[in-house]
């Protein structure tokens, strides 16, 4: 890196630690608790510029690369990770205009990215992530596409307001094109009640004939799959910064209370089981990051990350869940207690073990790029 | 068994089937989501003759043996685990009664066990679990004793009238002292609001000057610590049985998903990882089953069962709370949904990896025993 | 169990109990050294009537029931694992015969089983163990058959003297036959060099045009399969008694080795994390006891008993295996050692996560009877 | 790096690539079986100069970094575990010297270390590797030390040449005295016969009054714990580039199997029970890379590298044991034979488990640099 771009990453993660610490880390337990944003905090996100951290400069944007933003999500999800999703989710998408948006589309939509969510959605009531039984449908009409279908367990859905939706065109080859919520024809549908991550809308859209400029295909028609695999690696390494940031904050709770409290008279740390689950989690911590930062390496320099993306939210969210329940058991009662904060960072994690492809997906991805090589 | 008493045994082991079904099952995520029994729910477990299931007939109960009684649990927690601990909190506090009680006490107290939760309790506020830490005073005053102090973490706290409550004389000998709701000095303390377990009430009792006739001593002074670890092995094979009923209860939400649903067009339960999750609940429901009912029928036969009672509790509630993790795996997105129950019987079964004494203190006395051996 | 029943099987553990301490525990380590049974050991076996421990009396055998039987190969195992396994071998192909052979073939084989070894041979060399690949054939010729093929990885080849082998007729039904190594046409292949229970010579035969009387006909053409399964779940019962066995013995060395040796001025099992080795392989001993002795009094209940004895075996492996490796870290450098017996104990209990059905065929299996229940 | 270091560093690893496959993975095997190096092969180790690897120029050595040597032996360990560590036993020795040496002793020794190898020793009879049990002894002696006393467990030991070793003077503070094995008063004494890595030998020395000028204390008096502590942390970087190098090995040997084999007609890397194996062991390859090389290139940066180090090796010795593991269930009857390779990797990562320091001390060290940082 230039001595520029170091600086400006510098100055981005003082201001993501200053903005984690004061307005979000506040927050943790309250918007696990009441399922939502609190009113403001979302706008707070906006107003500092977050949505735009990776949107080129051309479109208005702050324009860091994706290892600057994947170390910006491990240190906002060490105070909140509802939020870091969100921006994982908004930023994963933007990710799919830059690579294969069309010079118009971009011109037309990005800008709003400062202060709009993009979403990206692929999965179907019926069809599960399975891109072969998508039955959504784009249909050419004249200059126009005319867009029908329904997405469900959407990132971000009903906070985002444009949405990359995959579906067949007659001739049932996938494409991607970007609707917006205030089109014709657009509707919110059911919001998943989940365990974790309390914060993200996870949601669903209900397309009825929305007719979009030809414009709006998001690279060429055949070019879906391609473009949804793209999107799963990038949400993967993200996924893969908030796990490690989840993993940050789990052994911050472990290392606090083991040098606080005392099991008669001798600090537990002091004893060996305490000793082995923060070893095993601050070792996890460390995997993970490794795993993340060498994805958003690769990505940055251009080589092929898909594998060890796919290792990162693999290896992050198994390891976040299983060392989130070391950490409780330190605890005890305390951490068995909806009063403190443990017990939610293991429902937030478990969400990346089913989130942007199930395990078995992950080991089929390694495993043939193991074969592959 | 004698005839008699296996037809007794098969009776009562089809009522409760039949009133976990008809009763507990339906409000089974009700219970989770409000944190406490629905209105008329515990009455009818009293009506039902439920608190009375282990009480000796002479004292007006049904008099059934502690392997039928664990049994009983272990049905009832298939459909809803909290009230399966509700009444293991009222079994063991009973069978300490029982073992230790003079005729006095419990021509007095037993009686109302049929109408009445009767609790436990040892842990203190400053002191953990441990005995040496206990705070509360039992003073000798003429015929009676002056009991004060602060217990927490009591299972049923709050619901129980009675508790059974460990305490220092002034030579700083333990003892066990039976204290009641309606006596002057006594008052309810906070109510944890734990992640799981969430109907059955966990809570805090203090006790100002409460004064109790000399009778209220349960078996010695001096033998306080003998009589908490008695109702703590008591408590563990209940505990085991009730983890076995919720590793059944995950189980059945496997095997029924994995029938119903399909990837593609091959039946989940055709799935290779399918495969190893559900054998690995059915192995562990096996297992935690046969360690429960060896500790139960031990104890019945006059045996020690405090080793076996702590493999139970521990590998049963290790083994449930890591089996549900893998039925939520197979179940997705559902699995990871609030309107889904397996969500919540990890919770539960966490619980248990806590109560009635921590892995650690499981594995010292299970170490014990086999270096004593 | 009538008295006498109760008095008979006492002899028998005795008796196994003191053959083990003299005769097997301290060749252990020699018979894992030379891979292969001291001269004479075998002799001695057979000479104190082991290998007549389940022939039924009518045959000359002492007529021990499954139960009692399962229960001196643990024993045996806690002295040494290949013998123990040795008499598995023989012990389930006996019951093959008892359940499935004519009076007629019972009467000319079983006398000899109280001196000869008797084996069952199913997997090939191309088609692993999956029955539809058998390419053995027994072509009917008059009132005989001949039988030609290359049986591998049987358990006491060339140790043992009468072969089940499976093996399929004209028509593609398979069937099992029994032959004898004298016959002409039999011939012994390669040994395998396998890693663990190196006593138990692990082998092949091959079969050239070996010409057998039409009753050495086990059981039915066409009843291969069932034959097959059932020495399958016989065999996976008996090594779930082997594999307690070498649990029992892992727990004495760790437990020894934890009074005697301290950290410092600590004895080892004071620590805690002693503790929770020494506990892991005391739970899976009693686990892996209560799985093997469910199936063996459920087959003597006659009761379905395939599925505890696929659990017997899958689970027992793995935590013997496991436990092994524990129990090895407590020694440190001796455990690390080819002149301590921990690291070929878990050589030894290696085999069974392979031998008698892979890990994935007990999950199969395992989940076939849940899906049916 | 300059470029010139950095095609210095791909002609070392290029050269390491070829000296590994033709000269050291066609001798595989036979290393493990033979508990030796064949004749001949260490004198080409030594012919081609890699002893020298490390060693600054100015005493004859090619002068590589640490994270080059990192490098080549994760390299070497996929053809041979066993000589990959004997190299990092010298590597990690020599760095004592260079970060301790006075100018005359490494003037005097260092020259030597491109054709003899230099070992590091600590551990005694009695007192395990705990310092404060050292009893050999360093008496002054006008201008000479004269050195006293027993190691045992030392990598190389019978095949390095000069010894560092640990020990007290007649105040009791610890020092490390260099001793060459041509010294009056220098024998070997017992081989360790340990299960894996049976290249290397693993050995003791007797030294008994063994009389060294003064210059041969290595740093200064005192300050003998630090330079065992920077030899251990200097081991563990170079063990988990060894593990990782014993991972990929197993990863090879996975794939190639998994590629080549059916069940029934479908390729084994097809099903999802082999596609979980290799992902684990993919993922474990790349964290214990990711946390070796960390440690590598923070030690060659100057900073603080020694928890990374504590958890490249403890880590990576888990990952690779367990990895192994999952590679001989898919191979089945060939992974649990003597005549493949995948059962002695097994073996060979066990070793660093328990070598360099325990599990249990590196959950210590570890958990101290995350209380205090």
């Amino acid at each position: 890196m230039t001595n520029q771009l170091v600086i400006a990453n510098q100055m981005l993660q003082h201001m993501i630690t200053e903005f984690t610490a004061n307005e979000l880390a506040p927050l943790d337990m309250q918007i696990d608790q009441q399922q939502d944003y609190p009113a403001g905090l979302f706008q707070k996100v906006v107003d500092n510029g977050l949505l735009a951290t990776t949107l080129p400069a051309e479109y208005g944007g702050a324009g860091f690369n994706f290892e600057a933003a994947a170390e910006a999500l491990e240190r906002m999800a060490t105070g909140n990770a509802s939020m870091a999703v969100t921006l994982e989710g908004h930023f994963k998408t933007i990710e799919q205009f830059v690579k294969y948006g069309s010079p118009e589309l971009n011109a037309k939509y990005l800008p709003s990215a400062a202060h709009r969510i993009f979403a990206f959605s692929q999965t179907e009531p019926s069809g599960g992530s399975n891109p072969t039984g998508i039955s959504s449908r784009a249909i050419r009409q004249g200059d126009n596409w005319v867009i029908s279908g329904d997405k469900i367990m959407i990132t971000n859905g009903g906070l985002a307001e444009v949405y990359c939706v995959l579906a067949k065109t007659e001739d049932d080859r996938l494409a991607v094109f970007v609707v917006d919520k205030d089109m014709p024809g657009f509707s919110f549908g059911k919001r998943e009640d989940f365990i974790g991550l309390r914060g993200v809308p996870v949601g669903e859209i209900v397309m009825d004939h929305i007719v979009v400029p030809s414009y709006h295909l998001l690279g060429e028609v055949g070019q879906g799959l391609e473009i949804g695999d793209n999107a799963h690696a990038d949400a993967r390494v993200l996924m893969g910064a908030v796990l490690a940031g989840i993993l940050d904050h789990e052994l911050t709770i472990a290392v606090d209370y083991a040098k606080e409290r005392k099991a008669l008279t001798t600090p537990l740390y002091q004893l060996q089981v305490t000793q082995q689950k923060i070893t095993d989690v601050a070792i996890a911590r460390e995997n993970t990051r490794n795993l993340y930062q060498s994805g958003a390496s690769k990505k940055v320099a251009g080589q092929a990350y898909d594998e060890v993306a796919a290792m990162a939210k693999s290896y992050g969210s198994r390891a976040a869940v299983l060392g989130g329940d070391e950490v409780l058991q330190i605890l005890g009662g305390y951490g068995y207690s909806r009063e403190y904060p443990i017990e939610h960072l293991i429902r937030d994690a478990r969400a990346m073990e089913l989130a942007e492809g199930s395990i078995e997906k992950m080991n089929l991805e390694i495993t043939k790029a193991e074969i592959n090589k």
